[in-house]
This record gives structure tokens, sequence and C-alpha cells, in this order.
């Protein structure tokens, strides 16, 4: 690796932000160009690695800093200081806030006219991966019975999970069809037989599953089964880690996780 | 194997009665001594095996016959012929019919009292020791969340399947509750948290799958998974004459399955 | 379906081509143009499907047919027979001879200058979907450790299955390598840490299992699993007729069944 | 609960003497007594938690010290000091110690007679629970073929895990036989046919996998598969608590995990 990145990481003491300080600790791609927090944060002006012969510290100030990539997972409010921060110095920006309404979206839009901006709701390269594979899996077998189960940890309140139906929609738009239409969400009792087209989700709740997705392709004699487990919810910062990697000095634009995918494969 | 057991089959032109007289032409445990069909059959008096130089008939004749043991699978009017056949001749029963109501259900218990009768809903002794084994774990990891799922063709109509009611069925009452209490067998939109002890049902239908039950027990940091695959419906029958080859020659009373995995274990 | 395609059988009464006469019974694509034996073969001249009202018998003589399509799953001297029909008909050519010598493969080569013709070692289509993804998630995920993992019944004879290693060499070529590099084919004793870059097998043999493969991409903290499992042998037969039903009336070419996953995955 | 048991760590500063530490916090069943080092460790006057208003500090000093049971990973010679203090002081005694020689075990052998040990190898209770389930499944289904799958991340540098050829051990034993007569450790190239009787592993490398083992049980036409997932090495430290809870104040005598297990079945 040539030069390394200058990375800044906003919603820096956050959750995420700190699996990030730590992998980026060990990430030869990167140098940590610093460690942004809101204005009001108590964690302002304290040090990042207490533990370590280093100075950084958290700070709500941008403007003293030099960074090729921010990595923004804060909130509505820090991703609006990130787009100014990253669109005054030409950075590339990484972001999985949730939340944004209609105005920051037409923020984001115009942004990337300038900067190239990736947003993603879950980094998981695997989870990317698994869409993109059943997506084509399920145009090359357009008559095979598709179901979908996930599981997770005993304290998850909504079913089935979000990946889940993403991976659903997925599927249901590469066979021309959604999940309004053909999604089945629970069977009980006497269903009745399975109508053809439709696509089954089964959930699994208990223990401390961080999350298991998979989809299952039911032919005649054969199926196909396309796992994804998370074990460690460290993937979600190793993505990021891997998407700003991908993301700086590219041209201007909006991108997804698929972009860099799609990147790989063409290559 | 000493001398080979004469087998009876009752309900012999039906699927399980096919299906049992494939496997027992090439099973030296038995020696087939009669293919009963019920009075008014087509099948009375054709060839058994029309391809072999064999010249056993289907028969409604019980009285020329003599047998160690019968297997039926005919239906309550066929068990009520069947019954009257093995109590006079001290001859062993294995039936799988179904829809036995309480007067017949009392003339088996009665029966029972003189010959060795074995009454299952399914015969395949995979299931039977998964049943064992869930029990156990069960009550072994008191803690552990509980869940079922399992996958069947996309013709079946009821949902979950009879086999999965009956292994949460076990499970709880090895832990002291019920499925009437503690099941959960749908999960959509916002359940909310898990309950602590209770037992859910995850279904998958589609394709051809012969039938498939898996039990998960899961902890923190670990869990178990306990599955049972069939593949081939031949496994009902093979079970029945296990059976079979097992009962005959006990002392009268009334078996299950379990009875037969709970000698093999006591060895 | 408009017009049904004439379909001629070669080989028809090996296992093969029982199998296909079985399914075409009831597949509308199709209509039955002729059952094809080798000239010695004792079927010739018998009927095909003797419990039927139906006057089609297996036979030597190419000459009294018209076909659109032939399936040959015969042999390299049927397949020349096949060669030569299909050539001088303008006829499609899906054929599953193995054991095809560098001259057979060259007639085969002139042969597809003039009809279309797929050849294939494994005619399910559930396997070649996954090789297709098992490529793309190879090289999507580059870092990751790659395991595949086979189960069959307890008389197979050779290990990795052939459709193992055709998986593990899909993925090494996608990473620009190959397996005689990088497989490890046994771990047992002390074999020390894994090489990275390297690609593990692991063997399953026992029961009858049909044949089973799952393809492990090995992340940090989250992995992907891709697998098959075939429970019936009839989906190579199924595989066929997809392959004749989308060959037919093709451009004269060599194809292979990932050529039909393509034209399906681009439509 | 009742009162809470007094808990002395031995070997309190290594990796599964902090595990220890940071699930007892939390844990009311016990109380910590103590937290003891080696004579030389620099750990010695340190806080164990320095983070709490907690003033306990890691010791070698065992005198001032009241504890029912005492959890011991230390060490051959942690292990000595910790059996003097539970015979003197009639208190349990868990230890997880490996490397324990002839003279050490007949040390272990004699305490037993005047307190409660248990000693283990493996604390997960999930495995303890496989290892039953698979013996019970081994001999229902005497004629099943059996097959262990296991999977551990990249860096391991033995197979078949000591895991994995435990269960095998506990199944061929419960067969009457035994691994050196029946094991299948590999199978490459042209091993033939599957020996019946015969026991194989199978073995995935890859990733950050902690550990996984898969018991198949193949039959005809169905199989039976008991699978154990560790997703957190804190599993050892919950399993040790468990038995520490389980032991305290039970008969002297030497009891296994299997012990604790076989007390919650008999219940």
């Amino acid at each position: 690796m040539t030069q390394a990145l200058r990375l800044a990481i906003n919603g820096a003491s956050g959750r995420m932000g700190r699996a990030l300080l730590t992998l980026v600790r060990e990430d030869r791609r990167f140098e940590l160009a610093g460690a942004l927090v809101s204005a009001g944060s108590v964690h302002h002006n304290t040090p990042v690695f207490p533990e370590l012969p280093v100075s950084l510290r958290y700070t709500h100030d941008w403007s003293a800093m030099t960074a090729d990539v921010v990595i923004d997972f804060s909130g509505p409010d820090g991703l609006v200081e990130a787009l100014g921060y990253c669109t005054a110095q030409r950075a590339a920006l990484v972001t999985g806030t949730t939340g944004i309404d209609a105005s920051l979206q037409a923020r984001l839009d115009q942004a990337a006219q300038h900067i190239p901006l990736l947003h993603a709701a879950n980094f998981s390269l695997g989870v990317a991966v698994l869409k993109r594979l059943l997506r084509d899996a399920a145009v090359a077998l357009p008559d095979w019975d598709l179901e979908i189960v996930e599981a997770h940890h005993g304290r998850k309140e909504d079913a089935p999970s979000g990946t889940a139906l993403a991976l659903g929609d997925a599927a249901a738009q590469a066979r021309g069809t959604n999940l309004e239409k053909d999604a089945v969400y629970a069977r009980e009792g006497r269903p009745g037989a399975r109508r053809s087209g439709s696509i089954g989700f089964a959930v699994v709740r208990g223990g401390d599953v961080v999350g298991e997705h998979t989809a299952l392709l039911l032919g005649q004699g054969e199926r196909i089964e396309l796992g994804h487990r998370a074990t460690d919810r460290s993937i979600f910062a190793r993505g990021a880690l891997e998407a700003a990697a991908w993301l700086a000095g590219r041209t201007p634009g909006s991108y997804a996780i698929d972009d860099m995918l799609q990147a790989r494969l063409s290559r």
C-alpha cells in the first residue's frame, strides 16, 4: 500500500465509533486524522487511547484537521457537519447515519455532485454479497420456491429482520414482483398449500445470536441454500473501513456497497 | 438370525402396504405370511409380485394364514379384523392406523392384555430418537431458549407439522410446562422481545421436501442444533419393520417406538 | 408454449434414458419423436411404455424419425450416431456422454459449427447456479477463507467428489489461482495453521445421501455458506430437458449449462 | 437464591480468570471471596476492578480468605496450592488446569475423599450435553453411519479437534468399539466404499470460527444431525461457574460435568 489514507471518524465516541477506532489502530491502510464528537460532548478533549502513548483527543473542532475520507456514524446533525467539511475539503464521505429525512437526503444528493459519497444501512460485506447472489439465483431458477429464514437474539423486537426483508425485496424485484404482493410472513394452523411464486419468511429468536439469514431456493429433487452468519458486531465497522478505502479518491457521485462489489467483480 | 418371523401385512395394497412388501422381499428377518386387503378390494386374489415367480396373492381371508406378527396400515375397520386375528392367534400387532376413536382405543387396550401391541403415529426411528434427545437436552439445559424449525413440500396444508408439535410438546412436558401455555407459532411485525421459557416455531414450505425438523437450544455464546431430515418416505415402512422384529415374542402389553429405543439403550 | 418440440432420446433404455422418458410423458414442452438404442440392443422394437396405449417402440433406426432436438446419454459410439443425425437434420444436440477422447471432441467441435450443441458432465441446474454464485463470492470477498464440504452415500469410492473439485476449480480460477497450487485435501494430526489463500476440502460419507455440497467463505466475524442438496437423481434428467428446451432453435455453436443461466440473467 | 456462595478464583489474572471475574460481578449466586495469583505475580496487590469502587486486590495469600468453592485455572503449581486450601477448609474445588501428571492426579484422587472435586478439560455445557446425546443416538441407531464434522479458525494447528475426538470416542465406546479400530481421519483420491461401522471425521478451517461440531447419523432415507456451535469463548467461564454452583456443598468425591447433567436429568 502506498500512502496511508487520512481518516476522520465522526460520532467517534459512540458504539460504532469506538469499534472503528479499535480497528483503525491496527489497519495500515489508514492514518487516524481525527475523532469527532458533537459540540456538547463530554468526551471533547479527552484522550482517544488513554492507554497508549498517543496524543489524539476527541474533538468537536473540524477546522484543525486534514482528512481524505470521513466515516460518519453520528446522527443527522453530525452528518450535516460532516457534509460541510467534506464538500469544502473535497474529502470522501462514508455514512451509516439513519433517520435521514427528505431535506437531509437532498443535501446528500447535492454533495454527491462534488464528492464521492457512500450511504448504507448495513455495512456487512457478507450481507451485501448474499443479496447479489440471491438476486442472481432467483432469476436463474425462476420456478424454484423461495423462502427466507432468519435468527436473532431474544431481545430483538421486530420480525422478520430488516435484512431479511431487504433480501426478500431484492429477490422479489429481480423476479419482477414485490413483497407487498408475494410475501408470506406467518404460517399457522391451516394455511393451505403454498402459493406458487410466494416468498415465505420464517423467524427464530433466542440466545445471543448476532444475526443469521438463509435464503432457500427449493426445486424438485434439489435445492440451494444461501446463508450468512454474523458472529461479531465488529463486521459493520470492518465493512465501513473497506468502503472508506475503496471510496477515497473516486469520482464524485452517490455510491452503495454493491458498487464496491461490482467493481471487484468487473476487474 | 435364527428363524425368520412369519409376517402378515394388513392394508397390503395401500401406499404403506406396498412399501412394506417391497422391503420385506429383501429382508431376511421375515417370511411373508400374508398380504391382506379389505373384503371388497379389487386386489383380492391378484398376485402380489406379478413380476416374480412367487405364488402369493392379495387376500381378504385371514383364516388360512399363520403369522407371528401383523403390521397394519389399513384403517379402523381393517384394524378390528387384525385385532381379532392377533388375539386369537396370540400374534404381535404393529399398527399405524389413524383416526382411532374411543371405542376402538378401548379394544386396543383390551387386546394389549393378551398380545404385544405397538401403535404409533410416525414410524420414523430418526424422529423417535430426536424426540428422546430433545427431551434430555431441554432438561439438561433448562435456561436455554428452545425453537423448532420445520420444512416440508409446498403441498402440505397445515403448519407447524404434527411432528414439530409433537417435538415441542415432548420438550415442554420435560420442562414441566405445555404448548398451550408457552408456544409461539408466528412472529410478524413487532412481536417484542422473546418471552423467557417460550417455545417458538418457524415454518418453511417449498419444493418437494419430504420433511425436516430442527430443534435449536440457544444459550449465551453457544447453542445446540438437533435435526432430522427425511429424504424418502420409505423410512416409515422401515421403521414399522424394525418395530415388528422387536415386538414379536414380547410379553403382552401396549408399546411405543420409544420402548424399543429404551430397550436398545438399556442393553 | 406454442408448438411442442420433437424430442429424441438416445441411450433411451439406460438409467438416464428411462428417467427422461418418464419425465417427458408429463412435459408439454415436448413431443416424443424417438427412443433410440444401440444396434444390438435387446430393447430394439419393444414398446417404450408397455403399460400405456402408445405405440412408440425402442429402435436403433434413426432414419424414420424427425426430431428438433436430441438428448444423448448413450456413450461414445451412440454419440457418433447422434452427431451424424443432428448435423444432417440440423437438429440441436444435448449430450451428457462421458469418456470423450480427443478425436470425438474434434467431431463435437466441428458439429458445433453447424448445429447448437450442449455438452455437460453434470446437468443439475442447482449445481450450475451454485458454481456461478461461488465464483462471484470468491471474487467479491477475496480475503475470505474458502472451504468446500461435500457429503455422499457410503458406496462412493472417490473423494472429494468431481462436483466438489469442479466448484473448487471454478473458485480458484476466479481468484487467479488453481487447485494444484492451493488445494488442501486432508487435515490430520498436526497440519499447522491454515495457509492464507488455500482451498480446503472436507468429505462426509454415509447413508444414502444423493449429493450435497457446501462452499464456506469464512471472514472475520461473519461468513457465507453456499449449499446445494440433491435428494433425487431425477434432477439430471430434468436439467437435460431444460437444456433441450433452451437449446432447440439457437444459433449453431458450442454451449454449456452456464450459457443457459447467463441467458436467463441477461434478460 | 438463599445465601450467595463465597467463591475464590485461582489463576485470576489469566485469560480464564479474567473472564470469570467479569461474569461473577453480575452473578448473584456468588460473592467474590478472593482473586488468587501465583507468588511472584506482578498482579499481586493490584486492584481487581480498578474502574469500580471495590477494594478487592489480586493476592497470593490464601490465608486471609474464606471460600465455599474455588475455581482453578492456574496450572499444576497453582492447583497444588488450591488443593491444600480446599482440603484444609473443606471447600469445593472446580479445576480446568491441564497437564496433570500421575503424581498430581494421585493428589486429586486423595483430595476427592475429603472434598467435592470436579475436573474437566472442556467446561462448555453444550459440548457436554452433545456428548450425552450422541452416545444415546449411537446406541439407539446402531446401524446408522456416524460422521463428525468440525470447524475452527485458521490458526488451529491440530486436526481433528480434541472435542471432535472426544465425541467420536464417546460414540465408539457406546457402540462397543474404539477410534483406534474404526476412525477414518481423511479421505482423498480413491479411498473406496465406506467401511460399515467406521467413524469418519471431516475438518474445516478458516475465519475466526470459535468452534463447531456436528455429528451426523446417516441412515437409509433419513438422518440425524447433532450440532454444537460456540460463538464466544466466555462459555468456558460460564460452564465453570455452573459447575461451582452445583458442586458446592456436595458429598466429597470426584465429579465430572456429566454428573451435573445427570443430576439435572434425574430430578
